[in-house]
C-alpha cells in the first residue's frame, strides 16, 4: 500500500493526541458504565479475524452456500449493545451493525421483551397474508408504530419484505400514478391496454422510465438494478432497462469550505438532469419518477446540499414525475434523525419515501391520493411481517423515551470531528471527512489502502464496512455513543500511525 | 348469475349423494378427534363474513393502508390447525390457508415449541446479514433443514425474503451463468463491459431474454412481472422486458380420457416454445432461462403432463438456456410430494428450482457450478431470516414424524373424487375438475359465478381462493385430513345445489 510520509506521522502529536486524552478520556471511561452492552466494555481480541473456528465453519457453509461474502462467523448469542463476539470469542466494537439493519444492536432488552410475550407467538407462527386476511390488531399496529414515524405529510403506507421489494413497488406506484393523471377515458377490460399488455407491448406495458443518479444504489432486482450505478459487479451481465442516469454530485469536504465550488457542481448537475428528463420525453420513454437517496450510502458516501435536493423534485413536479426518496439507508434515525430528507426544508413533502433496514419492516410512505384505486396492482402473498412490527413499535419506544437521536447526535459530532482531526494529521492516508450525525465516512486514497485500514481496524476489534471505491463507511445503531466513538478514535489513530510508519 | 338448469339438479341424487352417506361418513365423524385443530371441529357461522367488526375494522385501516384486497379481518389468536376464527367469531375450515403458505396451518404446536425455546430469541431479535456475517449456527441449521428438503441433484442454496426476489435472483444466476459460458477471456476491471454496465448499456448489459408461458405467475419484480401473464391488472402500465412468451397446452380433463387431444395440444406447444428460442436468438436477445410452474396455479390451476415438461427442459438444453422449475406455489409438499417437479422422472434435474410460501422461507436450489465465482452478484442485506428456517426445521420434523405427505395424499383423493362426482352432477356450475395430491382446482363457467360460488361457501364457514378467470383453488394446509375433505365436499355439494335452483 501507499505509506503515508513521516511528517504526517509528526503532525499527529498536536491536535488529536491533546483532543483524546482530555475532554474525551473521560467519555472513553463511561464506556464500562453503560448498560447497553452487557459485559461487554472494550473489544477483546484474541485470535487472528477471521480465527481457526470461523475459517473451520466458512469451509463447512462453502458446501451448499456462496461464502465469498463472509467476513467471519459471528456468536450472536454472545452478542450484546454495540458489541459483536465472533466464533473464537473475539468482541468486535461494531460501527457496520449488519449493514446499518440493527436499530438497537445487539440483542436489546426491550426488542427482546417485546418478542417474549405471549402475543407475539402467534403474529410469528402465524405469518398471515395481510393484505387479504388481516389480523383484527392490524389497524391500531400499523397506526400506533408506522404513522407517528411517517415522514411530514405522508400517510399512506405499503409494506413489503426487503429494500429492494419497497422500491420496485415504489417504481409501480409511480408508473401506475403517472399513466392514470395521463389516461382520458377510464379503463374497460376489452381494452387494447389489457391484451397489449399480457404480451409485455404497449400500450399496455408503456414506454416509461426511472431517472436515476450514477453512485446511487437502490436494490437488485431487474427493475432496480437499472437504477443502481454503484459497482459494475453488481450489474454485470444482467439485462438493463435503457433508462436515463444522471451525474449526482461530486462535491468537496468540508462542505462550509467549498461553498461557492460546490454550488457551481450542483448547478452543472441540476441542468443535466433537466435535460435527460427533455430527452427521455423526446425519445417517447418519459421519465415517471426520479429516486435519489439523501446521502448516496453503497456509492461512497456522497452528500449533496438542500438546494439540490429541492431543485431535483422542482424539475421532477415540472414534468409530472414522481419524487421519490430512497431512505432504506438513511431513514429510521440513522442520520441523527428519523428521516435524513426532512433536513432539507421542502415546502412539500416527496411523493414517496421509502425505507428498510434500520426500519426493521421495509416499505414505501406515500399520499392517499397515490393509492391505486384497483386491488392486486400492488402486492404480495405477506406484503410484511407483523413480528417485525411488534419490534419496530418497542424500538419506536425506546428512541422516545431514552431520547436516543439527541446523544446519536452527539456521538456524530464526536465521531466526525475526530475524523476531520485525523484527516488534518494524515492527509497522505485519509480525507474527504464528511456525515450527518454518525452517519459518516472517510476515504483513503486506494482501494487496497482502504481495505488495508478496514482490516487492521478489525484485527484490533473494530469492526467497519467500505463503500465507493475508497470509503470507510460508519453505520453504528442508535445506542451508539460518544464513548463508543472515543474508542474507535484512539484505534483509528493507532491504526493510522502504524501505518504511516 | 348463470343458473344452471333443473336437470342438473335432478344428477345429484344419484352419485354424489350415495358416496357422501357411505364410506364418508366415518370420516367426516372422525372430524372431531382430530387434535391438530384444537378446539375447532367443524365451521361455526355467526354473522355475515365479513361481519359487522371486519367492517369497522376495514374502515379504521382505510386510514392508511390500502383495502381493496382485504376478504375478512382474523383473530389469529384463536385460528387453530385448518380452521381459521374471524374478527366476529366465525369459524371457518380455511382450504386457501393464506395463499398457501402455511405449511401446518395455524398455531401448530410444534412450530409454536420451536419458537419459544429461549435459542430462538436471539436469531428473532438480532437478523443479522447472513452473507457477511452468519451465525456459527448457520451451517448447521442449514444443512440439516434444507439440504434434507432439496430436489434431487440440487445441493446449493441462495435464501431471499420472498418468491419475488427468488425468481428474480435466479434469473440472475441464470444471465451471469449464460455470460460465463459464452465469455471467451477472463473480465478485468477495465474492459468495457464494467464501464457499458454502468450506464445499463450492452455489452456489460446485455441483451438477454427470459421465456415465459402465457397464464404463468412469476411474481411482482420488473424482471418477474415481465414474465408473468395470468391477469392483465397485474402488469398493466408498469414498463416490461419485451421477452418471449410461449402458449402453455391448454388440456382437457380429466387428464386420462383425452390422452391423444393432450398430447397433440402439447406437442403444438413444445414446437411454438422451439420457434420462439431461436426468434430471440436471430433478433439478437437470445434466451438466457426458461421458466416455468409444474402448476400454472395463479392464472388457473393449468397442469401439463411429464413428456411436456421434459421437451420444454431439452429445447432449454438444447439452446443453452437455464431451466428454471418455479415451484414456489406446488414445493414444500403441496402436491403430496416434496417438490412437484419430481413426478416427472427426469433424467437429469433442473438448472434451478424456486421456492417460497409452503417452505416458509424463499429462495433457490441449484448446482455448486451455477454460483457465481466473484462476491456480491446475488446478495441483498439479509439473504434469508434465521428464525424462519428454525420454524422449517421444526415443520419438516412434523412432517417427517408424522407421514404428513401420505396423509395429505389421501386427503387429495377424497377431494379430487369428490369434486369429479360433484362436476358430473353439476356440469353447468362447474368442470375441469384437476388435481395433484389436494392442490386441486375446479372450474366455473363465468367469473361471476364462480365468484358467488366462493362467497357462498364462505358464508357456510368455508375459505376459499380464486385462480384465472373462473377457477376455484384449493390450497390447504399439510394438516388437511380426507375427513376436512368430506365436511367441505358436503358443503359445495348443498352450496351447488343451492346455487342449481
Amino acid at each position: 500500500m501507499n505509506r503515508a510520509p513521516l511528517v504526517a506521522r509528526k503532525m499527529l502529536q498536536y491536535p488529536f493526541a491533546r483532543a483524546y486524552s482530555s475532554g474525551v478520556a473521560a467519555a472513553v471511561a463511561s464506556a464500562a458504565t453503560s448498560t447497553v452492552d452487557g459485559p461487554h466494555t472494550r473489544p477483546v481480541v484474541k485470535t487472528a479475524i477471521p480465527g481457526p473456528r470461523s475459517k473451520a465453519l466458512l469451509e463447512e457453509m462453502g458446501k451448499s452456500l456462496s461464502t465469498s461474502q463472509v467476513a467471519f462467523f459471528t456468536d450472536y448469542e454472545q452478542s450484546c449493545g454495540n458489541y459483536m463476539v465472533d466464533a473464537d470469542g473475539n468482541v468486535l466494537l461494531d460501527l457496520l451493525t449488519q449493514i446499518g439493519s440493527l436499530p438497537l444492536g445487539y440483542n436489546h432488552p426491550a426488542v427482546m421483551a417485546a418478542v417474549s410475550s405471549s402475543s407475539a407467538l402467534t403474529p410469528l407462527v402465524t405469518r398471515p397474508s395481510l393484505a387479504m386476511f388481516p389480523p383484527s390488531s392490524w389497524p391500531e399496529l400499523v397506526q400506533s408504530t408506522l404513522l407517528p414515524l411517517a415522514p411530514r405529510g405522508l400517510s399512506e403506507v405499503t409494506l413489503m419484505m426487503c429494500g429492494t421489494c419497497a422500491n420496485e413497488n415504489a417504481f409501480k406506484a409511480a408508473f401506475i400514478n403517472y399513466m392514470d393523471v395521463k389516461r382520458e377515458k377510464p379503463l374497460t377490460p376489452d381494452s387494447e391496454e389489457y391484451s397489449s399488455t399480457m404480451l409485455n407491448q404497449p400500450p399496455g406495458s408503456p414506454k416509461l422510465s426511472i431517472l436515476s443518479f450514477m453512485g446511487g444504489f437502490h436494490g437488485r432486482a431487474l427493475g432496480t438494478l437499472s437504477c443502481t450505478h454503484s459497482k459494475p459487479i453488481h450489474k454485470l451481465d444482467i439485462p438493463a432497462f435503457d433508462w436515463p442516469v444522471a451525474l449526482f454530485p461530486r462535491l468537496q469536504y468540508p462542505l462550509d469550505q467549498f461553498v461557492r465550488e460546490n454550488e457551481m457542481e450542483e448547478k452543472r448537475c441540476l441542468a443535466e438532469v433537466e435535460e435527460k428528463m427533455e430527452k427521455a420525453a423526446k425519445a417517447g420513454e418519459p421519465v415517471a419518477a426520479i429516486i435519489i437517496e439523501p446521502i448516496q450510502a453503497e456509492g461512497g458516501d456522497n452528500h449533496a446540499s438542500p438546494n439540490f435536493f429541492k431543485g431535483v423534485q422542482s424539475i421532477a413536479k415540472k414534468h409530472g414525475a414522481s419524487f421519490i426518496v430512497d431512505e432504506v439507508q438513511t431513514g429510521g434515525g440513522a442520520t441523527g434523525i428519523t428521516w435524513a430528507h426532512e433536513s432539507w426544508g421542502l415546502t412539500e413533502p416527496p411523493d414517496v419515501v421509502t425505507f428498510a433496514k434500520k426500519m426493521i419492516v421495509a416499505g414505501y410512505y406515500t399520499t392517499l391520493d397515490k393509492r391505486p384505486k384497483e386491488g392486486y396492482r400492488i402486492f404480495n402473498t405477506w406484503m410484511g411481517d407483523p413480528i417485525r412490527l411488534v419490534m419496530l413499535k418497542a424500538v419506536a419506544a425506546e428512541i422516545r423515551s431514552k431520547d436516543l437521536l439527541s446523544q446519536f447526535r452527539e456521538s456524530g459530532d464526536v465521531l466526525l470531528s475526530g475524523l476531520r482531526e485525523l484527516e488534518e494529521c494524515y492527509p497522505f492516508l485519509v480525507h474527504r471527512a464528511r456525515g450527518q450525525g454518525p452517519f459518516c465516512a472517510i476515504d483513503c486514497h486506494t482501494t487496497n489502502q482502504r481495505d488495508t485500514v478496514i482490516s487492521t481496524l478489525r484485527s484490533k476489534g473494530f469492526n467497519l464496512g467500505g463503500c465507493g471505491e475508497v470509503g470507510i463507511r460508519f453505520r453504528p445503531a442508535l445506542v451508539f455513543e460518544p464513548s463508543h466513538a472515543s474508542l474507535f478514535l484512539n484505534a483509528f489513530e493507532d491504526t493510522l500511525a502504524e501505518l504511516s510508519r
